[in-house]
């Protein structure tokens, strides 16, 4: 009769890219965290590492210098941003339908840490490279947030007007909370969401009934 | 005969004040178009007092130290919105007049160079005091804002709802353009102003006609 081998101590390929990725997304969320309440300047790596228990030279191993690890944050907001535009645009229904689904989450993406960070971050902090890496991100979700509008507004189910204007307006009403939300706050990310989206969709002007 | 006598090479008091004011007024106007460009950390005020022609000191002389520079810069801005709830209230009219009047001018303000550095400088830019001090500046602001709502829910001239959270999806929509709107921009700021405004006030859904 063998003896059962003991459990081995070495982690095999997969595991330890699993144990990679967590690391980084463990610093990702620390760093995102710490430059939504500290500002970019105000940050320092030293810092991030030690909330973690670590030292620089570990995000430096992991992620890059200062600038790296904003854009690795941002990039990781504006990926769900995308998403939420991937998603939008499977469901089967109107312009209007698409529109919403996507404000919705749009919203919500911009209140959790990475998407903060993309709002919160102005154009003034970043290099050049950066500055063109994030804007190259950026673009599919404007053009999503339009052909949106612009397809209901062929189908009938969103009111004729200016495509741009209405973006920019739905897109700033929607980018603020993330300065003003509390995780402390009374309300969900999602029923904020829901609330601003029917605002946006109604109105402030009494509808005849 | 008496010769007249020539003009005084002395500057009078007033002439005295009027310089002074000018000079201030100069030196804060070119300090917030930098942080504007380049971020408060970014700015230095060797840079702003060389665009006038003039060094660090001068700027202490009139105004103090960098987070000073910056202060007075956001107070202006958030006197020049308190003006417009004020000029708003005036008007004789529903509270969906007084809220449009007030809504329009308060983009207005946001796409200026005050008004951009109020919008663009994150709480985390700014020590306790500082904070305290705008924060003070910020409240009546917010207060009218909900007042113009209240107003016109009980006149029935805005349709019922939740005064706070269409406060925040107003203020959102129109402090938005402070980061994206460029002075070399087709339309003027009170142009985009008033299409903004008419897009919130009218939602996005089509109106029974």
């Amino acid at each position: 009769m063998t003896r059962p081998l003991p459990a081995s101590p070495f982690r095999t390929a997969e595991q330890k890219q699993t144990d990679r990725a967590a690391k980084r997304d463990a610093l990702l969320l620390a760093a995102a965290r710490m430059f939504n309440e500290r500002g970019f300047h105000a940050t320092s790596l030293d810092d991030v590492a030690a909330s973690l228990g670590v030292t620089k030279p570990t995000i430096y191993h992991y992620l890059g210098n200062k600038e790296r690890v904003l854009i690795e944050c941002m990039r990781i907001g504006l990926v769900r941003l995308q998403e939420a535009a991937s998603a939008a645009n499977l469901t089967q229904g109107t312009g209007v339908e698409k529109l919403r689904a996507f404000l919705v989450r749009y919203a919500q993406v911009n209140m959790s840490e990475f998407g903060q960070c993309v709002i919160r971050t102005g154009d003034e902090l970043l290099s050049a490279q950066g500055l063109d890496e994030l804007r190259s991100l950026k673009r599919p979700i404007d053009r999503a947030m339009r052909a949106f509008i612009a397809e209901g507004m062929a189908d009938g189910s969103i009111a004729a007007g200016d495509v741009k204007m209405l973006a920019f307006t739905l897109a700033g009403a929607l980018n603020w909370p993330a300065r003003w939300y509390k995780a402390s706050g009374a309300l969900s990310p999602e029923a904020i969401a829901e609330q601003l989206t029917d605002i946006l969709a109604r109105g402030f002007l009494p509808r005849p009934s």
